[in-house]
């Protein structure tokens, strides 16, 4: 049985993990047969957004773990005690969280700094041999993290020219993508999907990011088998 | 086309509308070719639960459609806007929400009242030979308005023997089913499945939802046929 860890940062597209995304691929993996474990920062969200509105709810503050919990059902552990050895693979939903609160790739582009405890994980689960998997936004995440240690992996976040550039950018090579798509990094075990990079409806969103937990949890087993 | 509304208050299992629920509603509709608008009550949650602790986060208060936003990807309209002549179907996901915001059963049980925009909503869909649909708890809110207008339906919240007995006491027929199976009053229109009331686990819901979602719209095409 493939081992995930899923890390959420928030819960509504503009300010948290997207939603949707989450959902979906705590579903997927459920129906892959995979174990699963939420995790999130313990930290503040960069700011709240009034969904209705889309502009910041002023004076109003929230927790990055706490709102995530409401998309595991209060199922959720701090992102600072997630340690590779326990998992097969990491996964990392999408939503304006990850450039905002897992990063600050929303503010700060291809000059973002990523979450410490994020980074940590990620270059954790990649020295161990292990997958990470990224999906719509949050493989900006990785290009910074993967970049900022010298090692150039393939992803996608779909066909935007502006941010494949900052992708590319930051060190990573970046392949287009449908959004029915998975991009596989065989050497690194990354992948990556467009989700709602591209949308346009979660019909659409649920096939990539199904082709995506498919090559995890594929991934996933060949590092229980090796290891 | 079937076209569908979906009613939310809050986001988050235990204060508002049960994400997973929600968001499966939205992506089986999706898959079924159905055209979905969310709506939510604009008006205060009872209360704001810390879905870490489970407790409640005393002084925060949050709007039931500020917050359903968030799964509706801010795509969402106030529920006294919505009207059973613009749908063939209307859709409650579960969740507290179901029975504090849209109804006090979690407080009051048998003795609660159902807001008054939900009941409005409810009895003309019914009125006009559309279909109701509900999950998990949601129920409860069916039981109370139609049990209070006089007109028994036939509904499921699964096995558990107090929650069916309350809904019984509003005047509802309570019929036992498992989490990958839906209820159809084909009377009244009524489809019911009991998703997180017995889970355990977000594919066994999905089964659940998606056997809902089906017979939702087959009996909304009908609808439109005969309209």
């Amino acid at each position: 049985m493939a081992r995930v860890a899923v890390v959420m940062a928030g819960s509504g597209v503009n300010d948290g993990t997207e939603i949707h995304e989450a959902t979906l691929a705590l579903l997927h993996l459920d129906e892959l047969g995979a174990e699963v474990q939420c995790f999130a920062p313990d930290k503040p969200q960069m700011h709240v957004i009034d969904h209705v509105k889309g502009r910041p709810a002023e004076g109003e503050t929230r927790n990055s773990m706490v709102e995530a919990a409401r998309i595991a059902r209060g199922e959720i552990r701090p992102l600072n005690e997630l340690r590779a050895d326990d998992f097969d693979a990491v996964v990392f939903p999408g939503g304006f969280g990850a450039a905002k609160n897992l990063s600050t790739f929303a503010v700060d582009g291809p000059d973002c700094e990523v979450d410490s405890e994020a980074k940590r994980a990620i270059l954790e689960f990649h020295g161990a041999g292990k997958v990470v998997t990224a999906l719509c936004i949050a493989p900006a995440v990785l290009a910074k993290t993967f970049g900022g240690a010298g090692i150039k992996v393939k992803l996608t976040i779909g066909h935007d020219a502006a941010t494949a550039g900052a992708l590319e950018k930051m060190g990573a090579e970046h392949v287009e993508a449908d959004v029915d798509q998975a991009v596989v990094d065989q050497q690194h075990r990354v992948v990556t999907t467009p989700a709602y990079m591209l949308g346009p409806t979660i019909k659409h969103v649920s096939k990539g990011i199904r082709a995506a937990m498919e090559k995890t949890v594929e991934l996933a087993k060949q590092v229980g088998a090796t290891a």
